[in-house]
Parts: structure tokens; C-alpha cells; sequence
């Protein structure tokens, strides 16, 4: 032990290199004084630049009228949530990123942020929501054209047009490029024949599709004058009062591992015709010839620039998965403040479940997660609102944001329910019961890691963007051939080819000297460290990739497969780094001393911790010492440990979930009440004299 | 790429060692012959022991009235589950355990692994039947005496008293021998008294106590003569036609995160009298005198053997657990062979989704966790057959048994919640649909990882347990002390303190060779590295925590505290190597060649995947050098991964789940039918010209 401990205070008093590191070695060991954070202000800060929306849309969500109600029949479900969105409606919830002239208030980060806060009263409310307003309404409004918005969108608004957002097809989940549902133009009746080919080319698990859609907007291949113009949009109508429209039809996906308040369907098309009008044709169109036009002149770059329109489904997720990941988090520390367990008969001090090592090694490393991965969102929304603000909206702008998109939202999604489950069995037997609400929370955002891009295929595009990069700079011309057999890996999905804008400014400014690590807690040190360990990830596999130009095109494509789950961790590091520089860069705003030095600890953790899951890969390239390796586990150990303990109830407090927002009995106070009573009960019982004696001490009494 | 290829080529030619490792050397890269595995043989290996048992009772769970329907209202789904109890009883399929004089066969193995397959048809159904033949009729059985048999087993067997297990209280989940309630004898009436001092105090999480349950066995402290003698149970009459009898009451707990077949509840009792003649006296006796007398002298002792006669609900879950794993697996490993993703219009040939190596990498290592799982289970099972028939039933046998159980259980309950939602999300959208039954097997298993014993409460018994024996032997008189605090830590929960049999007879057998490793793979060098880091963690640990026995009882409890994790991952530790040396004895008694060689690639992913994980701590204590490291990702990826993919498809076939038992459409060859026609139009539409030419294709024609 003593060993261990001089490891960790070597390492607590080399120099500290900058201000915020200077917070760590003013600490325990030196002050036994525990800092006090500004939970109002960290709240605050937290709620970020959509704060107002935010708080808006929370306030709203305290309506019980909006809260899940646990075990409902699907069909009641379903009911329920359509009734609630039209309390959003009546409520003014849901036209912030609508046109102005519509009533709507240009306002897409804040329609983002409300929209997000929404995963608290109902996953299914926020996906029903998201369908409508979000997929359905959004292609209307971002690939269509003024005609378009006048004549269908008030109706979509006001829910007079509840619809289906029809891209995904059973054969194809991801790759949309491929799917097979075609609308041919007829010339003779100026209009669009939509038609499905075959039972894989469904369109499946769509929402409002199997009962409440009156309309939906269909992609399909474009064809005109015997040429195929790739995936366009087309607003079909779907039912009338009487049920569905000649031509179309349907199934009711039936019952979900979770979000059953949305009536997800399939839906087929048997010639079904549609105006040519119909032809969402913001980026391509088709005249009464069936002459096709298009601004972009590429099919490729028309096809990302359209599905890139749509990105906004994977920033709320994001937000969501935060929003989840703060709540179990909410309930499961205040939970284990309360809780003591083994409260035997002896004399020792009770602990509650939070004081073990291991419960804390359970939840803290994850509430630093939920902090990173809130400022990291925080930024993405940001980068988002610029480009559908017009703010920031280049091409490189709207690249960035996909890559962004794609490396965050699996990250989250997963740590979501990674959290949920871990704060579901620190609660034990408790954290079962629906009424705590962490299985259904997370019974709801299981699908989140596959819909909106699957978790796997959107890191390769990141992982491809990252390759590109790599290219550019290093090997010129291989550019194109390296990133082209990634993209044949998982298709042309949505993201675009074009060089990265770095989000993590210090990719490449270590080179050199990233094989000398300073001090493993100071921030400049993670970062390299961190930084590092992406750029020579791919840097490595761009190596072993490079051969594939030379190869022909069934051996690359075998050569790429042997390395897809290297290309998948490597991106992954790359969105470990960005929540970390994120985090980082969150702390640079923060005065309060004393919140400063707890966010500081919170996020050495974060850092600590994403060293010490790789840290094999740190030992085998020589990035980290075998001392140091140890040195870091005991450094969360015995410091950041103990010391984040105390500030465990304020750190959650400072995600400001009120209990109208969190409404589980066993964050409520509840369990303290118990306890004190069977204590007081013990300590009567005691001190009267009334507590028989234990055959145990009776035994051990005669022994002595 | 190369250099990659020559590390693993340089292991591969290495001289074998033995006889299966040969195997592994005439494989691939020599002979390009798939080695077709015996499908029929290893199904019967697999099922083991109790191969009919498990045979009648899946015969049995093919029966759609035994089968789960999703989407049940709670009420119904708990009306569904007890009738169909009784259809359990009308085929005869749970007297297995009970004594052959009251019409039972006395055969605990065949019990358990009847019993571990209903979980096939619905996991409610499993633990329903567990609560009342397992949990209330084993009490029964197994702490009562022959009037107690003859009286109550009967009408426990053919359902006529259903019952509920009361031993857990709101206020301690995990530890049982501080529960609160209260039985005092009462020499007057010759009745013993059951209360309830306080709310904390309620019996909670009962099956069979919302609805059901018409009696109970009652664990609480036994007073007499104002002596508390420790926790025994009672039987206790609860309900008669008219609901609650006087002074029972309690509540339902509702809805749950999954099990919802279960009418879960709470009881609480105010001054109930039962007969003395209640007490189950089979340890432990009071006369009408009130005089308490017990074959047991210990109070302890006493204590831990009651309990012990219940290690069977850990044997269940484990098994279980492996079967839901088997579900998962044989659902995704098919739906992945006739998945095709990205199926562009280009010529590429079309792969399915299992021949991506990120897909291998989810599902196949997962394949080789559920076969160590498996033949680990078989092992236990026999161990607790042993015991519980008297074949080998010593106490050493019954502290092994009970350490077994302790090590085995987290790591099957927590790796079926993993492997349920790797399936699901390898699924993708079709995963996340109830047909599919991915979703609710994982939501009722979830609490397979708390109940029954919190798994990471287990863990720390095993950790006891190994510091116990390695403090016996090499530190004498410490031994008691050392382990006491990590009692005090995890309370006095169920498991004996006396020394280690070991279910691992290498654990000692290296010492001075551990640093010098072999070939990885190489069957003892794979033994040698598991069993090397499982010694040195516990030697490691037990040197940190000797200081305890100097230091006084709160600095002590704090020293080991800091320690808990560590204490934890090395118990991890033990239980993984038990998986792994059960694998590789399974391994002696496979002859046919083929089936030899394939079992022995699916063993090497194991035990490598296993050294991945953990890869740091080798590289850290010198183990393992930086190039063997790299090797083992490699071979992993390279060779183990490409040689198990074509043999997926008939190693999920051994598990011998016929469609009635899996009953998930994607998993019927329905994907296949879908891909096939989808194929076969494009294909067609080529041939005949009608298909239209791509934008893209026109453009590129033209640049040319």
C-alpha cells in the first residue's frame, strides 16, 4: 500500500503547467477542505446556449398530461401519444425551426434543444415527435420549395397532416443509396408512378405508418426519360378518412422492444400516382417533358447534400441519450446517498452503498462521461445551428457537422444505455421496478444505437473521413482509391468526401514529442496523450490500407474487411477525443474556484479513465510506462474517487431535473425516511433494553 | 500488412505441443478444407449429463400454451403464467427434486436442467416455477423435517398451495442475516410470534405475494427465552379464499422491467401466530419449553448451511443464462448468414453481413463465451448434484459448490444481458421488434444479475474465498483475520470461510515459470497466463490488505474499501478461468477430428479474447511482450475469425434450438426468401434490358 500511495503523491506534486492544473495540487491531501460547487451556476451553464428553450420545454414536461404511463395496452399507448402531440401544438412547442412567414421562429438549435428535453416525459412523445416534425416535416421544409411549404406545411404543423417519413426499406436499413422503391415519370398524365418492386423493397418500421399518417414523403429512384437519377423525395398521400388510398397499403409493425406509443408500419406501392408536383425538387427537378435538372451537378454530392438536410435526427439523439444518461445517473446517485446495505447488528459505521469503492467506480466514471458528452453536444448543436441558421454554412461547415454527427451520437447512444443499465443494478431489486423508470428508459433507447445510422456503419464514416484526411496531407493522389473501398464497405451513406476541419484543433501539433509524456494529469498531457493515440491509429491503418490501390478490386476489398474493426475503434477514439476536448474547453469558462476544481477532478477523470480502457494500446507503443500504467488506476482509485464522492449529489443536482422531471419514488427521499426509522426502532430498542441478546455474543461471552 | 502476417505465420509453424494443439497447426493456410464439424454429436455433448431431462423438457416448452405472448396486459400475463404452472404439474415436469415417497425421483441435476429450458418458452414461467418448487417448496424440503414433508409437499407439488419465498426485505436486499422481522416463541400458547418492527422491514419483491400465494416459508430472527438464535424459517399461512388472513397484509409491486408474469409483492405481518410446529427445524429446533437446541453449534455455520441448501436458484440462473445466450446467438448467426447490407447496383459480389470481420467480432467471440459458459455449467451442475444427492457431500464439497455458484453466476447473468443485446442491435431494426424476442428475453433477464445474489456481491465471496486459501497457505494465523473484513464488507452472506477445493487444480501448479511464456497458443501456455493473473491478483491484493489486521476496525474497513475493486476483478478473474478450464476439459473428450479442430479454434478465441481484454495487465506485469501482444489481435482477427466464420451456422445448430424453441421470424429463412427474389428481379431487369441507366453511370461514360 505504501508504495502505491507514493506513486500517486509523486505524481500530486510534480509542477502543475497550467492554471486549471493548479487545481489539482491544492487538494486533499494538502486541504482537508471539501469545495463547494455552484450548483445554480453549473446548472445553468449546463443548460447552455438554448437555455431558455430548454427550460421552456421542460416546464412543459412537468405536465403529467405528457408523462409515459407504465404498462398501458400498445393501442392505448399509442393514443395517448398522439393526444400529447397535440398539446405540443396547443402549447406553441413545436414550430421553432418552421418558417417565420408560417408562424414558425427560424430557430433550429432551439427547436433542437426543446425537442431533446421531451426524451423526459416519453422517449415514444420525442420519436413521434421527431417523425412528424423532425423527418416528415423537415424533408418538406428542407427539400422542398416555397409551393411546397405553403401548400402542405400549416397542415403538418397543426397536425391536421399527421405523416410517415418512408426512406428505410426492409431490404435496406442503412444504405440508402440502394433501396429499391422506384417513381418513374409518366409524360402522357404529368405525374410520378411510385411503385415497389418486391418484398424486400417495403418500406418498414416507419412511424405513423401503421395507423395515424395521412401522408408521408417517400424516397425512391428517381426515373425519367429511361435514365435513373438516384434517391428523391416525393409527398405522397397515404389515407383518407376511409383508410388507405388506392394503390397503398400496409402492416402494423406491432409490438417494439420499446417506444410502443409510435404506431411503427410498413408500407407498399402499387403504381400508386402522385402529381409531378409532388416531387420534393429543392435539389433536383423534373418539367412536363421529364427533362431532369439539378444545381448539383454531381449525383453523389446532390444524394448527401439531400440526406445531409436531415442530420438533425442525429443531433437530438444525441441530446437525448444525455438527457437519459443525466437522469439515471439523477436516480441512482441519490439513491446510493441513501441507501446503506449490511446495517448488521455490530457497531460499525453505516455506510451508504455511494461510500464503497466499487459503487463509486459504478457511477462516477460515467457521471464524467454524462458531463463530457453534455458539453460535446453542446458544441455539435452549435455547429448544427450554424449551418441550418445559414451562420456558418459552407461546405466544409456541413461536412464537419455529418462527421461530427457520426462519430457523437454512437458514442452517446450507447453510454445511454451502458448508463441506464449500470444505474439500474446499483438500485438492485429497486431500480426493477417500472415505477424507477430505468427499464423502460432504456427499453426505449435501445433502438437509438441502430436507427437514425446504425452505431457500426456511421463510425466507419468517420473512421473514412478520417482516412481522407490522412491522405490529403501524406500521400496525395491515394487520396480518392483509399476512402473509395471504405465507402464500397458501407455505402454511400451520409457523408461527404471532402477534407475534415479539424473539431479537435490538436490532431496533428504533437508529432515529435508524443512519445515523451509529462505528467498524466495535467491537461496538456491527456490531451497529447489521448491526440496521439488517434493520429497513429490512423496513421497505421492508412498503412496497412495503402496497399489496396495496387490490388485488384475483390483482394482491396477483402484487405479493408480485415481491418474494419480497427477502422471502427479508430474512430472511436476519435469521438472519445472530441468529448474530452469538449470538456476541456468547458472548463476554460468556469471562475468559481471551487467549481472549477471539481470539474477539473471530474474531468482528469474522464480523461483517466478513457487512458486507463486503452491502456494496453498506450503500453504497447510505448506512450506510457509500466509505472505510470499503475499509477493512473491508483490515481482514480485513491484520489479522484474520494474525492468526487462528496460532490456526487451536486453534480447531479446541477443537471436540474426537478422531481416532476425525474418521478422516481426511490430518488425521492423515500428510502432515508426507512432507514432512519429502522435505525431510530434499533437505537430505542437498544437503549431500553428490549433487543434480545445474540446466541453469537452469548457464545463468545462463555468463550472468554 | 505484411509484417502483420509474419508474426502470425511465425506462431502458426511453431512445434505443437500437444496433441489438440495440433490441431491447430494443419488448419488454413495449408489445408484449405473447411473442417465440417459432427453437428449431431456435439448437440448431445452439449446437453450433458442430463441430456433426457433437458430433452423432455424442451419436448414440453415446444408447446405453444407454455409459450409467452407478447404483448399481454400484466394481469393477463400473470393469469397465462399460473396456468400454466399447472400444465407443468398435469405433464409431470417438476417432481424431479422431491422425494420419490411423496411421487418425486429425488434427482436434483435432472431437476435443474428440466427446469433451466422453460426459460425457452417464457422466463416468468422459469422463475414462477422457481419461486414455488424451487425457492418455497425446496425450503419446505430442505429445512423442514419428514412431518413438515408429508404435510405441506404435496399440496405444494400439485399446486394447490402456491407459496412465496419471504426472506428479502426492503431494507436488505443482499443481506439476509440482517433482516429485521421478528419470530418469538411464545411458551403460552405454544406459538411462535412473526412481525414486522418497521417499513424497512416489509418483505419486498416476493413471487407469488402480489396474487397467488396462499402460504409462505418466513425467514426471520428466531427469540426464545430472550435469546435471538439467528435467522430460520417458518411456514406461514397468508391467504385463504378471502384474501389475506389476520394480521397479513401487503402490496403489489406492479409493473416491472421485465418477469411481468410474476405477481411480485410485499408482505408484512403484525403479531401473526403460527404453531410452533412451523418452525422448519431441520437445523436448528425449539422445544415447548422454549428451549432452542441445534446439531449446528456455530450460529454462523448454522446460518450458511440453511442457506446453502438454496444454491440451487444460482445453478438455475446460470443455466439459464447460458440457454438465453444460445437463443441469441442461433437468431443473430442466422439472421447474419442471409442478411445482405448495401447491396448496391454495382457488380461486387453481394456479401452477408457475417462476412464482415466487425460482425465476426460481435457475435463470434460472444459464441465462444456461451460454449465456456455452457460446459462450465455442466460442471457445476454435476458439482451440485453431487452434493445435493450425497454422492460427494462434504462440507469442502459444499464451500465449493458455494463458490462456484458465487463465481459463475455474474459472469453467465451479466454476459446473456450482453450477448441479448449484441444480437438485437446485430439485428438491427429487426432486433428491436417483439417478434423477434430479442428485446423481452433481455428485459426479463436483466434481473438475473441482482437477484438470487447481486452479482457484484458474489464476486466478492469469491474473492474471500481465494484470499482465505491463499492466506492459509502461505500466511498461516492471518487467515481469519484477513478475511473477516472483507466479510464485514459483503456481510455474512453465503458462503463458508474454510478452504478452497480447488474446481482449478493449476492455480498453483506455475510459480517460477509464469514469466517465461510459451507459444499463446499452445493449450498450457493459454492455462498458464489465465491461472498466472489470477495468483498474482489475489497475491497482489493479499499483500495490500495485510496491513488490515495491524491497523484498528475503521482504518481497516476504509484500507479494504479502497481495495474493493480490486478485489472484484481478480474474483472476475477466477471465474473466468473456471469458464475456460471447463472449456478446455470438454475439449479431452471430443474424437472426432474435425469437431476436435473446430472446438479447439472456438476454445483459442475464448482464452484469446480473454488475454485481449485484460491485455494491459500482462504487458504491465511482463507476461506478455509487445509483439506477442500485437500477435494476439491479430490471430484473432486473421486467422481464428476467417476460420470460425463457416463454421458458425452448424456451431449455432449444436445448441439443437428447433424453431418451436427459437420462434423468431427473422431467424426462419425468411431474410433469405426476400433477398433472393430481390437478387432474382434486378437480375432479370439486367438481363432484359429494362432496367435504367444510372445518372451516374451516364456521366462517367461521357467523361470517358
Amino acid at each position: 500500500m505504501t508504495q502505491v500511495h507514493d506513486t500517486a503523491t509523486e505524481t500530486a506534486t510534480e509542477a502543475p503547467t497550467s492554471a486549471v492544473d493548479a487545481a489539482n495540487t491544492t487538494s486533499a491531501e494538502t486541504s482537508p477542505e471539501t469545495p463547494a460547487i455552484n450548483v445554480e451556476w453549473l446548472g445553468e451553464y449546463l443548460l447552455g446556449k438554448w437555455a431558455k428553450a430548454r427550460k421552456e420545454s421542460r416546464a412543459l414536461m412537468a405536465n403529467p398530461d405528457l408523462h409515459q404511463v407504465a404498462g398501458l395496452s400498445m393501442a392505448d399507448h399509442r393514443e395517448r401519444v398522439l393526444n400529447q402531440m397535440s398539446i405540443l401544438v396547443d402549447n406553441d412547442a413545436i414550430q421553432r425551426a418552421f418558417p417565420t412567414a408560417l408562424g414558425g421562429h427560424d430557430d433550429h438549435g432551439g427547436n433542437i434543444a426543446a425537442f431533446e428535453e421531451v426524451v423526459l416525459a416519453d422517449p415514444s412523445l420525442q420519436i413521434k415527435s421527431g417523425v412528424q416534425w423532425g423527418l416528415f416535416g423537415a424533408a418538406v421544409l428542407h427539400l422542398g420549395t416555397k409551393e411546397h411549404h405553403d401548400k402542405w406545411l400549416p397542415d403538418i404543423m397543426n397536425l391536421t397532416t399527421p405523416g410517415a417519413f418512408a426512406m428505410t426499406e426492409i431490404g435496406h436499413g442503412s444504405d440508402v443509396a440502394s433501396i429499391a422503391t422506384t417513381a418513374t415519370y409518366d409524360p402522357d398524365t404529368d405525374e410520378f408512378v411510385i411503385n415497389t418492386p418486391f418484398r424486400a423493397a417495403w418500406k418498414d418500421y416507419l412511424g405513423n405508418a401503421a395507423l395515424h399518417g395521412k401522408a408521408a414523403t417517400v424516397f425512391a429512384q428517381l426515373i425519367t426519360n429511361d435514365v435513373n437519377h438516384g434517391v428523391h423525395a416525393f409527398y405522397v398521400p397515404l389515407r383518407d378518412d376511409n383508410g388507405f388510398l388506392p394503390g397503398l397499403s400496409g402492416e402494423d409493425d406491432g409490438l417494439k422492444g420499446g417506444l410502443n406509443g409510435i404506431d411503427n408500419g410498413r408500407l407498399h406501392f402499387d403504381h400508386v400516382r402522385v402529381p409531378r408536383i409532388n416531387l420534393l425538387n429543392r435539389y433536383g427537378n423534373v418539367d412536363e417533358n421529364g427533362e431532369y435538372t439539378s444545381d448539383i451537378d454531381s449525383p453523389g454530392r446532390r444524394f448527401f447534400t439531400m440526406l445531409g438536410t436531415l442530420v438533425q435526427g442525429r443531433v437530438s439523439l444525441d441530446g437525448a441519450a444525455v438527457l437519459a444518461s443525466k437522469l439515471a445517473l439523477t436516480i441512482a446517485i441519490k439513491y446510493g446517498s441513501e441507501r446503506r446495505q449490511f446495517t448488521a447488528s455490530s457497531n460499525t459505521n453505516e455506510e451508504v452503498i455511494l461510500d464503497y469503492q466499487r459503487h463509486q467506480r459504478r457511477l462516477l466514471p460515467r457521471l464524467a462521461q454524462t458531463y463530457a458528452m453534455s458539453f460535446a453536444h453542446e458544441e455539435f448543436l452549435d455547429k448544427f445551428d450554424g449551418v441550418f441558421s445559414g451562420r456558418t454554412d459552407t461546405d466544409a461547415d456541413r461536412q464537419d457537422l455529418e462527421t461530427i454527427a457520426a462519430a457523437l451520437k454512437p458514442l452517446s447512444t450507447w453510454a445511454a444505455l451502458d448508463t441506464l443499465q449500470e444505474a439500474r443494478e446499483a438500485c438492485g431489486g429497486a431500480g426493477f421496478m417500472a415505477e424507477n423508470r430505468l427499464t423502460q428508459m432504456r427499453a426505449d433507447l435501445d433502438v437509438y444505437a441502430t436507427f437514425e445510422g446504425d452505431n457500426n456503419v456511421l463510425l466507419q464514416l468517420v473512421a473514412k473521413r478520417l482516412l481522407t484526411d490522412y491522405s490529403r496531407k501524406f500521400a496525395g493522389a491515394d487520396a480518392g482509391a483509399l476512402a473509395q473501398y471504405v465507402a464500397d464497405q458501407v455505402s454511400e451513406a451520409a457523408v461527404n468526401r471532402t477534407g475534415l476541419r479539424r473539431f479537435a484543433q490538436n490532431v496533428v501539433d504533437f508529432g515529435s514529442t508524443a512519445r515523451s509524456i509529462g505528467y498524466v494529469r495535467d491537461t496538456d498531457s491527456q490531451r497529447q496523450l489521448l491526440t496521439d493515440r488517434v493520429e497513429t491509429m490512423v496513421a497505421d491503418v492508412a498503412g496497412k490500407l495503402r496497399a489496396a490501390t495496387k490490388l485488384p478490386q475483390a483482394e482491396a476489398a477483402a484487405l479493408f474487411n480485415s481491418h474494419q474493426n480497427q477502422l471502427i475503434m479508430t474512430a472511436y477514439a476519435h469521438a472519445e477525443l472530441l468529448q474530452w476536448e469538449a470538456f476541456t474547453r468547458a472548463l476554460e469558462k468556469i471562475e468559481d474556484k471551487d467549481t472549477a476544481k471539481v470539474m477539473t477532478w471530474l474531468r482528469d477523470l474522464f480523461g483517466f479513465s478513457l487512458i486507463e480502457k486503452n491502456l494496453a494500446w498506450y503500453l504497447m507503443h510505448g506512450r506510457i510506462s509500466t509505472n505510470r500504467a499503475q499509477a493512473i488506476t491508483d490515481y482514480i482509485d485513491d484520489r479522484l474517487l474520494p474525492r468526487l464522492r462528496p460532490q456526487a449529489l451536486d453534480l447531479v443536482a446541477a443537471f436540474g431535473l426537478t422531481d416532476e422531471l425525474v418521478r422516481a419514488p426511490i430518488a425521492s427521499g423515500a428510502e432515508a425516511v426507512r432507514q432512519n426509522e429502522a435505525r431510530d426502532y434499533f437505537a430505542d430498542r437498544r437503549a431500553s433494553g428490549e433487543e434480545p441478546v445474540h446466541e453469537k455474543d452469548l457464545k463468545q461471552k462463555k468463550r472468554r
